[in-house]
């Protein structure tokens, strides 16, 4: 049955339909034959990929434009692709012999994943700007720090009900892939090969691959690479519109650890994105501040290519997302200067800890951007808030910024030092200092509420967010707790046995 | 003065505008009544529904469709409906005799309520197939189930202070009506008839409802059936459009107990379709996967008609909202197979509580489907998938899912056998499980933060909110609490009054 | 390099193009001059000017539309405003005698502010409207409350660690404006003046401004005016489509302790407008029920002139935003009926305390609306539910709203008695009610449980948020913890130091 089936398509197939369409660009021979199962067998991909621009041009057309509004950044493209779409081959068909995960595939050698490397043929500049960055290092920068892996260990393994008390087991590869590196990024091990039975072609080998399927920004992929491109640019469109839109970032930036779209969504700027963004252009390259939007997105301040009306550029494009960003808000445990590299693992404080600070708050500054450094990436921030806000206002802006990085920090010191008296007194013990349930009480100062407020502070506002939603209220309360919960402890004799 | 606002409506009406206009359908003399004064006292949904497709069309031209572009399953529609418009007496008209709230209304018998029988005319097998699910039961489902209603009352009950105690009353029907049952729906009862004063018409006679205003998906109608189309529907544009966009599943299925919604918009399904859906047709029928939309909605995966571009069916149409489940991931307390019949009250696990699992997670499998069932449920989803995925990205997606469910779930058995030692201990009272502050920390494992993991992992991904959300950072997190609570208990002699 | 900048500037800058466009009304001389830099400087706010309707006409012609669609509501319009586009100096020039914060610039004298009152050269109903609101008064509201200062504080204040207790500070000013004054409003005072660096024109004189920037709905500018119309029409398109739109009122009003904007999200009304809003239109006026939208938003209900399909209103425009208020959901502590006048620094209850009920439930009558002005106001916005809803239908979900109120009262009532006993026994110090963990336990009882749930019925419900979320599940769980976390205490010896 199946093998009539395949018979019947390719007797029957309008194959040219795929390469002749008006406003369609020719696609190989290759991709011709890949979409001509591929659009009876998942033709949701085939139809995303006929709406993209890769299926519309050419790169050598591509090419042609000039810096501003060219789309990729390449120098020249290898003559193969050159003439043709971007399609299923071009891409899942480059570099195989670097790919573990190649494999063949009715008669053809490719890849099931295409790595940043892979898009580097005609995205060079963006593959190069962000390998090295700490998206594209987030698998190791989370897995070879091992106070992280105790705190995700903590958090993720099983614990077991052992004669009245908790015993911890690590983390399963399962569940780690399920969180923590479902943004970090998983690292693709290919097993071998394996028989899969499908609807069209009965068995098939397809590589056996762990820790896929991912989409994390720091993936460690089966030709070397670190990235997956599909993070903010899903496939099979590769929307500009998509990766310059929130929800993308969003995927991964939110409440309650890292709540730059809750945030967001509260302050201004967001008010109007949400109320105005249909009247929008979203896909306009370079993008004009005024003319295709009106208010800010994550992509407008931290990566886009901004020029004002006239074509002045505000704002480079860069896919080190990391570039415009001085002051690391996100608390471990206070905030800090940026590291100086993306591989933070290197890192040790003053205590000898993988920390950028010191639990008393010291940074380890011979890891972090010094200052003249810091005050470059904030004149790049600062030029785009200067599109629509005076000097005055936007140096205020970050003064209160500044102000309420340094009042939130004190008042985790605090409870910091709340907690070291508690480790003190045997009332928690220090082995692991995030096992405890007033050792998370203490962990939520800085990894929710802090980088809350923090947060709020820095995208102008969502004054009720650092209140009450996940701010000072809590902060506040928490820190209230921690107090009554030693307190009685205390006043119970408790200790954590064999620390007294 | 209201008696000549009626004269004048009568005199100067232009009639005929509700019933001539260009792209309108001829309306029954009967709605042409109902139009001429509601277009005065109620124009917003006179407004709604002259938008809709049953102010557009007449049944009869309806039928004339082939079946997959077909709108109205019914196979004959009686003669009286077939030739105008689908308006205010066509269906507010229906089945008056059957109706315990039908009332004499200027002339016109008519029912406050229209139910999915009155619907059944011309979407029969819409209504058949939902009829005897899980929804339409789900008001029984939940009232009838005593062990859910110590819950419900444990919530929902007054609590007084009496003596250094708080004493539990029974939860209200209004307190129900306003929660629960505003999504499980509430059983209307006609307690009689009404006097209220009207702008257009002074006092009038309307029957007296309790449980009314109600659009819950279990409600049970004055005419003996089950359910509300308007809870997916509104009326009274009952747009396909609405129905279709995750917001209306959203109003039920959603944090911190069933979130789906949270974690389907921080999935890559989720950015895409709300990056995308302004360049999407939600008012296709059949909806063809890559044309009309490009990535899945709520809609898409469980119940909606959708074909390739080609026309082939990848997943039929289904009024029976669990037809595609395999596995129900909402704990109770433990995931197991979907239950065999809509009506769960049936269910009595090993210990004979009205349970689909016992508290150590064995499933009552006698009322729950079987393998091959499983089987068949899970490769009508599967098809759905590979509508854009390759059979190996999906098969492993479930692999991640399945190991994701059993992980879990042996978090949930710990917290349990937790749960269980305190109840021995005396340090709770098991009498009513689900009252006390431990307790409720208990029923906060498997209510939220399991059902969040599962739902996370069963929608591709939602990472930060499996991890840090309402996840394993929860179930971890109060899992230590909750074993520090007793310790802080046993070590004050604490004892549940009567337990030692 | 500045200097040459400028010169070219003035010399091929195409000035004319701002004042002849087809579509745009001319501008003034200042006006024109102003954008002839701002162009440059800040081309966001420019070009976002530009799409506004105050560029594309002026006010003689605004003034010649007849009532109902006309959207401006001053009688008459001074000569030198009347017939010139509403521009940078038509705004930034007005009235610069009366504000502190005027200053010279580039032979200008301007404001940085434009205030109300400057706004009401042009709209001065809403001005009027205003003035003296709730909103209006935000700031002294807050800051003039020695009660709620208490309260914030104990949010706010810096904690230190000394021996072993927590030694709270008060808020500072900076937090303050980050927070609660970031809706509420700040107090703008001028410091003096100061030196700032600028891009194009080098070092230059601005005023030093404390409380800048801010948007709060109860700002005191530097002309004594209050409030900020930006906050709801933000600069510099000053769309309508935007303040009507629900984005707006949710940077203030939304989860966790007034969760307007979440409530009516997962309500029908909410569902709607989520997935019909493209198809609405935001920019008429009056705003017709059925024709511009068919399912209300905040705007709607609260402040927009509405009208039916054939021109009578439904509800006339207000910018006193509690117009069609009668209760108070917003529970301090208890629901209680609208204040009389929108400064409520007045208020004092039975015991002397600046609240408008007592802890017992007592309302202060004295300073809230009495009976006949209730039903005016119930009456104002039952017109409204009306468009939509039958007599019988809004009158039973009103009914639904005040049971459950009185039931969340009851219960929260039940929670201060818990608290006074805890006072009574000396295990918490009632001399601050709000800075120790169970008193801070206390409070969320009211403002974060109790008006959820009240939200949550008022909006025609949110039934799982009143259930799950922040609704009774939290209530009744968080007040067994308050029980639980007594006996520990008292089980203990535990007493507040001082106070046994």
């Amino acid at each position: 049955m199946r093998t009539i089936v395949i018979l019947l398509l390719v007797l029957i197939l309008p194959l040219p339909l795929f390469a002749q369409d008006a406003g369609k660009a020719p696609v190989s021979l290759q991709t011709e034959e890949c979409l001509g199962c591929h659009i009876i067998v998942t033709p949701g991909i085939v139809k995303d990929w006929e709406k993209s621009r890769h299926s519309r041009t050419v790169p050598a057309e591509a090419l042609k434009k000039d810096k501003l509004t060219r789309r990729i950044s390449s120098e020249s493209i290898p003559e193969a692709y050159a003439k043709v779409a971007v399609g299923c081959y071009e891409c899942h068909g480059q570099n195989t012999d670097r790919h573990a995960d190649s494999f063949e595939h009715n008669g053809y050698t490719i890849n099931v994943i295409v790595s940043p490397t892979d898009c580097s043929t005609c995205h060079a500049v963006e593959a190069r700007q962000y390998s090295g960055t700490k998206k594209a290092m987030a698998h190791g920068n989370l897995v070879d720090n091992p106070l992280y892996m105790t705190l995700a260990n903590s958090i993720l393994g099983h614990k077991s009900w052992v004669d009245g008390d908790l015993k911890a087991a690590p983390a399963s590869s399962n569940s780690l892939s399920e969180t923590c590196l479902g943004c970090h990024g998983t690292r693709i091990e290919v097993r071998g090969m394996k028989t899969i039975d499908t609807d069209l072609l009965g068995e098939i080998q397809v590589p056996d691959l762990a820790g896929w399927p991912n989409e994390g920004v720091g993936r460690i992929n089966p030709d070397g690479s670190f990235g997956s491109c599909t993070a903010c640019h899903p496939r099979h469109s590769f929307s500009i519109e998509i990766a310059r839109k929130p929800y993308t970032c969003a995927q991964c930036h939110l409440e309650p650890d890292v709540p730059a779209w809750n945030v967001y969504k509260e302050s201004k700027h967001g008010n109007i994105y949400l109320s105005k963004k249909h009247t929008w252009n979203f896909e306009n390259v370079p993008w004009v501040l005024g003319e295709d939007f009106t208010a800010p997105t994550c992509a407008v301040c931290h990566n886009s290519l901004i020029t004002n009306p006239d074509g002045e550029v505000l704002a480079e494009r860069t896919h080190d997302f990391g570039s415009r960003l001085w002051v690391r808000l996100f608390s471990l445990i206070y905030s800090h200067p940026q590291p100086r590299k993306g591989d933070v693992t290197v890192i040790r404080n003053a205590d000898g800890l993988p920390l950028p600070t010191t639990f008393a708050g010291e940074p380890a500054m011979e890891y972090l951007i010094d200052e003249a450094e810091q005050d470059r990436r904030k004149a790049s921030m600062s030029a785009v808030c200067g599109g629509c806000h005076s000097t005055d206002w936007y140096t205020s802006h970050f003064d209160k910024m500044d102000r309420t990085i340094e009042e939130v920090d004190r008042m985790v010191h605090t409870s910091t030092r709340v907690m070291q008296s508690a480790w003190d007194e045997g009332l928690a013990d220090a082995g692991n200092p995030f096992d405890e349930a007033l050792e998370k009480r203490w962990a939520l100062q800085w990894l929710f509420y802090a980088n809350s407020i923090k947060y709020s502070s820095a995208m102008t506002g969502a004054p009720d967010y650092a209140t009450f939603k996940n701010g000072w209220w809590e902060l506040s309360r928490n820190l209230e707790e921690m107090k009554e919960l030693m307190e009685l402890k205390r006043s119970t004799q408790y200790s954590v046995p064999g620390t007294k």
